[in-house]
């Protein structure tokens, strides 16, 4: 191997070529070891759920952000919280589009998929057996989403086209525009605690689960250890369930020193100090 | 937005700039949701081999190739089987040097890594906790990982030198070049589950659970068709875990026409013949 005195740039495809799938995408929706990692978290998931709502829980796996507490069960119907994309359906659609022509996520291009992409969402792998399962249980799954309630009706279509059943908006499809309170899901996630017993809740970041974990900004390492810190540590994998998303969202950030600790740098000895 | 006519190019950083790190990196080894992906995984894992452990099983997970059928459990000491790099540790030195360098793997600096990397791997979130318990409740972990024999020392101390506990050479430790098939786990399988009643097995690649099921050649739909297919779709997250890692191996592969399929293509309207 040759020593290398810098690094090599990356080389770029010719201008007009089409560009290659993306490798985060590549895993994700095309390998197996990508669906099988989703199936298995479904899996967990609703063996949990299944688990719990035989010996109905006190409380709800949503955190009520006045009291810092979980939300009481009371005498409430059982459900599951899911996020949608990329928890509940992969945006195939759209993902390709924009890989395809190089572009990077666009919210007019992702307003008209809300609006037109019936029936080109996949459900993600597992999702229609974890659905099926929770549902024969009594468990009522809730989608509570970042899309838009202007595109109410187009989401409903999405997720009943991909098989996912029925999610209807204001009882068990909440979209952002439901409240005041814009991206956040803290108070849409109350409103639900308010009328279920909440037994799972699955995302695939942060925000789908406490917003004051949703802190794009921070640097990673103090936003994980913010996530993983108690009492939140115990609930990842027990009542909070986390899907792999290496493709787009606030998880995708960071330099060098963010991603690789000093403590492990390392160096072939053929090329130290090449760098 | 504006129509685009044709792919952009994807931007070349400036020749002498420092690459951005990849993202399948910052997601696994930077982000809360890789981290807690990671731990979700060892804690399905755990809870099962315990249950596993408490009603003794009649067959290992692993199956013997020449019957398609599991090896028997007998009276042998209870094991759970893992792969080593990027199942037990994170393999940070290295994926710093490469992408830092913007080189792509290769077997020499890998070769080096086994032998001086003592130290500057990382246990894998949860994976300490989970030895431990796997100990504490009388499960030998073993790593089969192609690291190879010729370096056992040094992947022997990387092991130790994460927390991981103990791993020795030809008793909890299988290397590549330990018998005459290469590449290939499946040999090591057998003579660890000639030895051991396997309760649970894990990795992040296909190759880890079954080598035919290692056909990197294969187009990703047909890989993913015949590693979900029965009878072996019962055991992903029932006895068969698969770590998340989109950051290098065979599951990252695939064109556009592979890893999207035709049924969820969509285009913007506005830019509907775009492409």
């Amino acid at each position: 191997m040759t020593v290398v005195e810098a690094p090599a740039a990356p080389t770029a495809p010719a201008a007009a070529a089409v560009p290659s799938v993306p490798m985060g995408q590549q895993w994700l929706y095309g390998s197996a070891e990508g669906a099988i990692s989703i199936r298995q978290t479904y899996a967990q998931l609703t063996s949990y759920a299944l688990a719990k709502a035989k010996a109905r829980p006190a409380d709800s796996v949503i955190i009520d952000e006045a009291t810092g507490k979980p939300f009481a069960c009371g005498n409430k119907p059982l459900a599951a919280v899911f996020d949608a994309d990329e928890t509940l359906i992969w945006n195939i659609g759209p993902m390709r589009w924009f890989a395809l022509t190089g572009s990077e996520f666009d919210a007019k291009t992702w307003d008209q998929w809300e609006k037109t992409g019936t029936g080109k969402a996949a459900a993600m792998p597992g999702a229609l057996e974890a659905m099926a399962a929770l549902r024969a249980a009594g468990i009522t799954p809730i989608a509570n989403t970042n899309r838009s309630a202007t595109n109410a009706a187009g989401s409903e279509q999405t997720l009943a086209a991909a098989g996912l059943g029925e999610f209807k908006h204001g009882e068990t499809l909440f979209l952002m525009g439901d409240d005041a309170t814009g991206s956040s899901k803290d108070q849409r996630r109350a409103t639900i605690a308010s009328r279920w017993c909440v037994v799972a809740m699955a995302g695939d970041q942060l925000g789908d689960f406490r917003n004051a974990f949703n802190k794009p900004e921070a640097p990673p390492l103090a936003r994980r250890t913010m996530a993983t810190a108690a009492p939140f540590d115990g609930l990842w994998g027990n009542g909070w369930f986390l899907f792999a998303n290496p493709v787009y969202g606030p998880s995708i950030r960071g330099g060098f020193d963010d991603i690789f600790p000093p403590e492990t740098r390392w160096e072939p000895q053929d090329q130290q100090g090449a760098r």
